[in-house]
């Protein structure tokens, strides 16, 4: 199929052009007036409102509470961790002028809060009474971006980043990996992506960190998308902005803090782990429409057929299915059917004067043979039948019949199996392109067109060795690997960690 | 009372150190770092959240979708609207350097976002079919403050800003008065601030609009305080950035925009409605927490008690109400009585080994004879018998007793009344403090304490000459006022407006 009939460049013929295209076609994403920002449109805003509201919802059900920090940090703030402004002074945006004049100290629009938190957790936290402090925000944040990318790389984008200090080390340790958990959780669950959870080694770790971990998803080109981190930080801010206690002895202590977060890049991930030549694939739980319904033709029956769509949807809706009827009147049932699918709407009912005679619709799956549940009880599917509405756009979804009596549950039950299957979907595609290799060449070959999991010896120096080789990275140190030793990969010293290293190619 | 024993000085005798001191004091903010900026604290940004969710779904209810705009805007863009540019001028934060370059165009921090909404409206708006286009965003402005007030004016604030676009002007017109129907009905039946809608005067429009519409809300000193505002731009942003429509005659026409905000304000609103001396009052639709149960003593039955208080804050807590139980084992109840009537919960429930064994609790509303029922169930209160608590703090809540078999459905009731009240007492506090005058010495005498309803002849001059003699602005003409004409208040030419115009001192 040529480009013009489809709108967005095959996936399998060009990734990245297929990516670029579909974020604009799509309308998830427009380009904002200065370089590398964005415009989140209501279609991509949506997916956005959705995760937040599930991620929110782990972070309440664990105790933490949200607030605000200002989106103006003074520079010196930065300078008090020395790696944490290292890692940061190439990304930030300054201001120097505020309210007609030239400001003493500079500002520096939050690359990340660490600092800020820091300054007030001092202010707040005195006796262990006070601890553990377990706070969130959700807020925009601003790192000069030279590569922009939408959502994957942007100069500003939309995340939540947890904060929380603790009295010790131990359970500022199992608060960074609760919060990992959360999002292999929300990844998982509203994501339909089957990401890996492991520890960044020494060199990708979080500036003024001790321990950052990370999850892990692969794209359809077999790369490697970081999409949420959780960092130990030990007590490197707790030092720098003097956030300390009063122990129950009586004796002044430092707080070991933590802090994660995920960001608007979410969105990317999802496009880039279910989408494919016909445009995006939503998952259920994050679709802004689950279901649209297209009223078909029906001559003198016109009416009535808008009418029946309408209280389906009614009927789908009360049920807190999101659904849209698509009754434009200018455009054809074949422009909406492709509309609709490079939108990634999971379901598409059609409902015309035939299936409202026999009190019917046609049930469409977004992915056709994949998506529809074999054991449906709407009858037999009319797959390879003559399409009635035309036009290359309609060929690909299976077509089931669906009663209207049971559309509800019906439609409920087939937004589970579609969000199901595109996990097992995607597990299936990660693990296939995964391999466990013991020699360079099969290293090579392996991160070419997805993962390698190998045993490496630790040294930056090799890591940075191997990413000049192959473009690839070491991801993680998966938490759920194998015990497992030998010598490197690459360079043939003894392995560290005890396990196997996950390498990709990364956006 | 003297302050060392209830934290704030008494509202009664400094309403501004009153307040100063309260929004520290109940943690709903603290300062931030750069001047002007406040960190809104769990408490108070619970409140916020709240605000967000009733506002969201009522904007979205109507057909309003959410996106997101970028928050660096290049400086050039203000420029292109002549009014608006000067109106926010001498408030914008400028970066001028990013990534480690200077940059060749400075960038503001949006302090609203007409300009670029409107030049992406541009681009996304081609055809009548694209109309109405009715966006909004939650987000972060900037607006320099040299007198920053916490909530009420900070260089940082929080806020939606609603954007829309237009085919004809009297849809633009009934799309901001819908907007004002938002903030107005948010305003009585979340904030129990019962605000006068109203068109502003030219002298107080909204830099680039055509109209501007408010809510005013008297706070408990008579000052009024704008809550919320609708604006009608009517060809102004969508000349400026090329904002048109084919119509379906064929005919390229302008479109007609409208633009509202309702802002971090609003909680400066609340405190200031409903506060006293003890604290804050919240309205049950806000309240982070509505219930707090506070187990009492019990000796060896400490533990029964203990686990009656979670039980019962489990059942209210399965009927959606917040509720907390206060089991700190450090401090004594009348330390947490005088704790929470500060940050302002609404009802406080009190669990002893008493109240245990006879299966009750007892009930004391934040506003006491003015909050509880009258006609409650629970059998006659025990106010005016010997503190069991002791301590100043415990006084002025009447008690009334609550059976805890019935107290879910009572809970709901009490906190439903208490909501009612809190409407009812700030319409009747607004309505004795607002004086209809038609002499300049009634006219000084009404705004000295609150509000006066006055003839203007409508010249900017003579709301120029008011201000400097009375410290009254006017601050709006009232959608529901009564036809009326005559002469000026100030300066005896003829009204203007058909109208009496509402003048006040304001926040």
């Amino acid at each position: 199929m040529a480009r013009d009939e489809r709108g967005v460049t095959p996936q399998s013929e060009d990734f990245s052009a297929w990516y670029n295209e579909l974020v604009f076609r799509a309308e998830l994403v427009d380009r904002g007036p200065v370089r590398g920002t964005m415009v989140i449109r209501p279609y991509g805003y949506r997916i956005w409102e959705l995760l937040q509201a599930d991620l929110d919802r782990r972070i309440k059900e664990t105790g933490h509470v949200n607030a605000y920090f200002p989106l103006l940090i003074p520079e010196s703030y930065l300078q008090r961790e020395a790696e944490h402004v290292e890692g940061f002074a190439p990304e930030l945006a300054v201001v120097t002028h505020a309210g007609g004049k030239d400001l003493e100290e500079p500002l520096v629009i939050r690359p990340t809060s660490e600092t800020v938190v820091g300054e007030m957790m001092a202010k707040w936290i005195s006796s262990h009474r006070d601890l553990p402090m377990l706070l969130n925000q959700w807020a925009n944040v601003v790192r000069w971006e030279l590569r922009p990318r939408m959502f994957l790389r942007t100069t500003e984008f939309l995340w939540q980043e947890g904060h929380t200090a603790h009295a010790d080390s131990a359970e500022a340790m199992a608060e960074t990996m609760l919060a990992l958990t959360f999002y292999r959780e929300l990844a998982a669950e509203a994501a339909a992506i089957p990401a890996i959870a492991g520890e960044k080694t020494a060199s990708e770790r979080f500036a003024g960190a001790e321990r950052t971990f990370t999850i892990e998803a692969m794209m359809r080109d077999g790369r490697a998308l970081q999409a949420g981190t959780s960092h130990y930080l030990g007590t490197n801010f707790a030092t720098a902005f003097g956030i300390r206690y009063t122990a129950e002895s009586g004796v002044l202590e430092p707080c070991y803090t933590t802090s994660w977060g995920m960001s608007s890049r979410m969105i990317g991930g999802v496009i880039m782990t279910h989408g494919d030549d016909k445009g995006l694939v939503l998952p259920p739980a994050l679709a802004p429409c689950q279901v649209v319904i297209v009223p078909i033709g029906g001559g003198d029956r016109a009416a009535d057929v808008q009418q029946a769509a309408r209280d389906l949807a009614a009927r789908l809706s009360r049920k807190d299915i999101r659904v849209h009827v698509d009754d434009r009147p200018q455009l054809s049932p074949g422009f909406k059917f492709n509309d609709w699918e490079l939108r990634g709407v999971p379901i598409r009912l059609e409902l015309g004067p035939r299936e409202l005679a026999s009190g019917t619709a046609v049930m469409v799956s977004r992915l056709g043979d994949q998506g529809a549940d074999d054991q449906g009880t709407g009858g037999p599917g009319r797959a390879g039948g003559p399409g009635r509405a035309g036009g290359p756009g309609r060929v690909g979804g299976r077509k089931t019949e669906l009663s209207l009596d049971s559309a509800v549950a019906r439609i409920s039950y087939e937004l589970s199996a579609f969000q199901a299957m595109l996990l097992q979907r995607a597990t299936e595609f990660r693990d296939a392109r995964t391999a466990t290799v013991n020699s360079w060449p099969a290293f090579t070959e392996a991160v070419a067109t997805g993962w390698a999991l190998a045993l490496h010896c630790g040294r930056p120096s090799c890591e940075e060795d191997i990413k000049a080789q192959t473009g690839a990275t070491a991801r993680c140190i998966p938490l759920e690997g194998e015990p497992d030793s030998g010598t490197c990969v690459r360079c043939g010293l003894p392995s560290a960690y005890g396990t196997r290293v996950l390498f990709g190619r990364a956006y």
